[in-house]
């Protein structure tokens, strides 16, 4: 380690401290390298201190906006030679309180490194820096023939799905994040810039550290570039929207298309609430039933007879009432309702707050899991639309709540928490997709047990020994502590 | 940490030594919990200390043979508190020097660990002892309507395939071993059994320790068990054997295939003199050209769509002579070649040990990489038959040498060592599936970077501070160094 990791205690720095707190010889050397691009302006700082959840705003004492790789070091550098912790900021599309800068810091904020650095259409591989947007390379890609495939409701930046292990309607055909990427270059806890693979398909060089950083919630370094797989666009796409008398038959329906190995390229469920929502948001008329939004592709003929297999279990089930759409606008129209039904959703009640939940189960228990949390839900008298992922088992609630009503709040923590626990019970997890955060922290010892807390933490202290990065997520650790 | 953990410096044992060089306390202990499942026998520990590689053995100074992960448990607590070495041994299959015990210690083999404890076909997973092999794991699932997908060139067992992050031919259509592990029982170095995750198909529930332990060599734990995925049987398959005027024509006919989404079940290549050796060996009567063995899977329609449209692009990139194979006893006369090529080659020089190579590189540059490996080895003078999983990018040169022969030892090191800087300067790694173990390691660093073999490190001494797993594998740690 060089000079500049020495550690400088808080204490000796308080007298030479900005009025954002922040060391001013600090300040003074971010402002150097960045100029305007580092900031403490309060409006924000408080913007790079909220996210999407339900809970309050924690600002970080200062903004920076890095344009390289190499800047994002120079940053990291002095934040640790100040034991001042960095925070890294994608979109701010979090709901679970990833960006609260809850022990201060420097905020980093990676919206200027937004290029699609390499398509490399023999190799099916994307080399892009971590702040572009999903929509951005798949409109970097539209002329290629190929496209990114992880498509999470948010439009987030690619580092800020990696971060989170990110996965979208797509995961059912095409896997998570975790599936699609190749190779990471990460800015280490000690400043140090590394790439955690080359752009071989597979490797079997070494512990995988691409698949250690994702997921790691910007509490091991921060990802400045990803290298990303893409998909070749399909031939044919056809989508259909089936309703059925229960979410049981549903889901049913999705497990034996699995099982028969009907490549299914999304299956999403809506439940009668979701779809009394969405009506209102988007002027549907859809039948306020639980409801399949599915999607095929491959060649013509492969997405005939996937339709046809598909077509034959919803019968089977009960379902029924099929709309089609092939052309891409039919296909986007009839998506639409889907695609807004988060927002639609929010407006069932305004002004409302969403505490949104994130349990995953094995999709063999997923009915059961899901029939008890409506019952569940429905006694404890909130609002609360579900909808979600079937083939994955991932399913979202969102309990809206009233953040001016303290009893409501305390009912909806109390859903949220039984079914978190409800999910471990089922062998499944706290968190599909959403990441740990703030929020999940109290269950993961629950999830894992906590040998298993014990060596994450292990890791996050050999990787961190000063706790400088997004301190106070994912797992509680002690600096210093053995 | 309990008590047994203490750890006894080697010097305070020296006189209380076994005939194995073991403490007598520790090889009295082990036989107490294990009874004849625990040996010093010579024979039985040069056994577990040989491997298929062209490296001389090195036996270890014990072998035990756990009955389940409460044994291993103790076997590793009883080791740590003696700071005696353990080395996990699943069949024996590698060919990087994984198992021997440079630094002696007792050889854990898991072979009878070998029941398939749960399979879940509504969830399409299965969990396996880490000592069931991948053959004895498709025998239990034969009427299930699923099969388990990777298939490296041995009968490895289950918890070796995790070690080493292995695939084999059907990678290009189901993934490597990463792909297809769901979750991991492991007994930690602290001699704790954790799990890594639960049974949902996927989580962004803290770090990914499934994936840190998959290809972790056995440096951080030893697997006890595994939760795999499975894949539906499909309707229908079809196989293919065709030749190419040159191993360029071959690569770029896969390429074009994948590119257009063709979904590959296997594309595997065998070069000239593969084929040579594989006449000799099944007495078949290829053309000696480069030659790709293919398969197609999926319903009937979908397998004559995907063979119809490679045979096109096999005309367009001048192959031909196409010899086709649907029903299964056809498919597999068809296939028997390629299965066999590793031991066929070896015939080709009897008495021959070989050299085996790994490279991986993008599938943009694979033929690049290829003709030049072989215009290298031709100009070595060495015979090296070549085959390979193309869509991979993954290559094996097999150097044919005599082992008493000094001088060709050296040359096939060279040639081996300058293949290994030729992967890694188009971008690819010097290990595709078989691991650093031994080896590899000089390599890494030139791979991945000094700062990212320094973060392997880091994890390397944070979960095994004592340097008791495998202990001089992978990376190189210094025990109690900071």
């Amino acid at each position: 380690m060089s000079a500049v990791l020495t550690p400088q205690h808080p204490s000796t720095m308080a007298d030479s401290a900005d009025r954002s707190g922040l060391p001013r010889a600090l300040v003074e050397w971010l402002s150097n390298i960045l100029g305007d691009r580092f900031t403490t302006n309060a409006a924000v700082c408080l913007e790079h201190g909220s996210d999407e959840s339900a809970y309050e705003p924690c600002p970080p004492q200062a903004v920076a906006f890095p344009g390289s790789t190499n800047e994002v070091a120079l940053i990291v550098q002095a934040c640790v030679a100040h034991r001042v912790p960095v925070i890294p900021f994608g979109i701010g599309s979090s709901i679970e309180g990833h960006l609260l800068a809850v022990h201060g810091g420097v905020s980093i904020d990676m919206s200027r490194m937004n290029q699609v650095i390499e398509v490399r259409a023999e190799d099916l591989t994307a080399k892009v820096q971590a702040g572009v947007t999903r929509e951005a390379l798949n409109k970097a890609l539209a002329h290629t023939g190929f496209f990114f495939s992880v498509d999470p409701g948010a439009n987030a930046t690619i580092g800020g799905m990696v971060a989170t292990a990110a996965s979208g309607t797509n995961t059912v055909r095409y896997g998570t994040m975790r599936d699609n990427v190749l190779s990471l270059t990460v800015v280490t806890p000690q400043g140090q810039v590394i790439r955690t693979a080359r752009r071989a398909r597979k490797s079997s060089a070494g512990y995988c550290l691409t698949q250690l950083f994702t997921g790691s919630e910007g509490t091991l370094g921060i990802i400045t570039e990803v290298v990303v797989k893409l998909h070749p666009q399909p031939e044919a796409i056809a989508a259909a929207v089936v309703h059925f008398p229960s979410v049981g038959a549903a889901v049913d329906t999705v497990i034996q298309a699995i099982q028969l190995g009907v490549p299914l390229a999304r299956a999403e469920l809506l439940d009668a609430m979701t779809i009394k929502a969405v009506n209102l948001h988007s002027r549907t008329t859809l039948a306020v039933e639980p409801t399949l939004f599915l999607e095929f592709s491959g060649s013509t003929a492969q997405v005939e007879e996937q339709s046809a297999a598909l077509q034959s279990l919803v019968e089977d089930n009960g379902g029924g009432d099929f709309q089609w759409a092939t052309r891409p606008e039919e296909r986007s129209r009839l998506w639409t309702p889907r695609h807004h039904a988060y927002f639609a959703c929010l407006q069932l009640r305004p002004g409302c707050r969403s505490f949104t939940t994130d349990a995953c189960v094995p999709i063999s228990v997923l009915a059961e899991c899901l029939t008890e949390t409506v019952a569940d839900i429905q006694a404890s008298g909130l609002q609360a639309p579900v909808f979600g992922h079937v083939g994955d088992g991932n399913f979202h609630c969102l309990l809206l709540v009233d953040p001016g009503n303290p009893e409501e709040v305390k009912t909806a923590e109390a859903v949220s928490e039984r079914l978190m626990r409800r999910a471990i019970r089922y062998d499944g997890t706290c968190s599909g997709e959403h990441g740990v955060g703030l929020h999940k922290m109290p269950y993961l010892e629950e999830e894992h047990g906590a040998a298993t807390v014990d060596v994450m933490r292990r890791i996050k202290r050999a990787l961190d020994p000063l706790n400088i990065m997004n301190p106070g997520k994912v797992v509680h650790v002690q600096v210093g502590a053995a």
